[in-house]
C-alpha cells in the first residue's frame, strides 16, 4: 500500500473528524450561521433528530435547527469514529447530553468548501462502547 | 441536464432501493445467508441497533444479526427514500413493527456485485411522515 495514498486517506480522516466536531460545537454553542455553513447548501439534505419524523430537504432540516438551536442543550461528541469513501464519508458518535446519552450517524459529502454534512440521525443509546478500529478496516 | 444522465441517475436510485427492500426481506424472513450478502465483504461496517452501542467491524455486526435474525420481527419498510452521490448511498425510511414504528438510515457502497450494505442505524420514530422529494432534488 503506497505510503503517500495511506497519508491522504489518513488526512481525509481527521478532516472529516474536524468537520464533525465543527457541527458539534454549533450545536453546543447554538451557533446558527455555524450550522448552516457545516451543512451542504445542496437540496438533498436530510435530518432525524430522536423522536422526530425524518426530516427532508435543506429548509425542512435548517426550520429544525432554528427551532434546537434556541436553547441548545449542552451536547459534547464522545468516541467520533469517521469511514471515508472517496467524496462521501460518515461518522458514528456518541452525544452526551448531561446524564443522557445519543448514538449519531452524521453523512458528509466533500464539495469546494470542504466537507459538509448532508444527513444525520441521533437516537438514545444505552452506553458507550469505546469504539476501536476494526483489524482490517478498510479506508478509500 | 442530459436525458441519459436523469435516466442513469433514477436507474442507480431504483437499483439502491432495491438493495435497501432486499435488506429488509432478509431482516423479516430471518434470512442470515441473505442479511451476509446484502452487506459488503469490507470491514469497515458500522451498526446501530435501536438501544444497542454501536456495533464497528463486520464480525460484530453479523454476529449481532445472527443473534436478531434467531426470532425475527415482522418488519416492514416504509416510505424509503435513497440519495446516490456516485458509488455511496444513503436511505431513509420508517420501519414498522406491529404498532411501533422505528426510522432508520441506510448507508450503500456500490461494489462489484452491486449496492450493499456498509452502515444501518435505526432508532424510535414517532409518527410517520409522507416524505415528498425536494423540490430542487440533486441526485449525483
Amino acid at each position: 500500500m503506497p505510503l503517500l495514498w495511506v497519508i491522504c486517506a489518513m488526512d481525509e480522516r481527521d478532516a472529516v473528524l474536524e468537520a464533525n466536531q465543527a457541527f458539534y460545537e454549533a450545536f453546543a454553542l447554538g451557533d446558527m450561521p455555524a450550522m448552516e455553513a457545516i451543512w451542504s447548501t445542496g437540496q438533498d439534505l436530510a435530518c432525524i433528530h430522536p423522536g422526530w419524523q425524518a426530516l427532508v430537504d435543506r429548509n425542512a432540516v435548517m426550520e429544525s435547527w432554528r427551532s434546537i438551536l434556541a436553547s441548545p442543550p449542552p451536547v459534547r461528541c464522545i468516541g467520533a469514529r469517521a469511514f471515508v469513501n472517496t467524496t462521501l464519508a460518515h461518522v458514528i458518535c456518541y452525544e452526551g447530553i448531561g446524564k443522557g446519552m445519543l448514538v449519531a450517524t452524521n453523512i458528509f459529502r466533500k464539495e469546494e468548501g470542504g466537507w459538509r454534512v448532508i444527513h444525520h440521525q441521533a437516537g438514545p443509546a444505552t452506553s458507550v462502547q469505546e469504539a476501536t478500529p476494526p483489524s482490517d478496516s478498510r479506508v478509500h
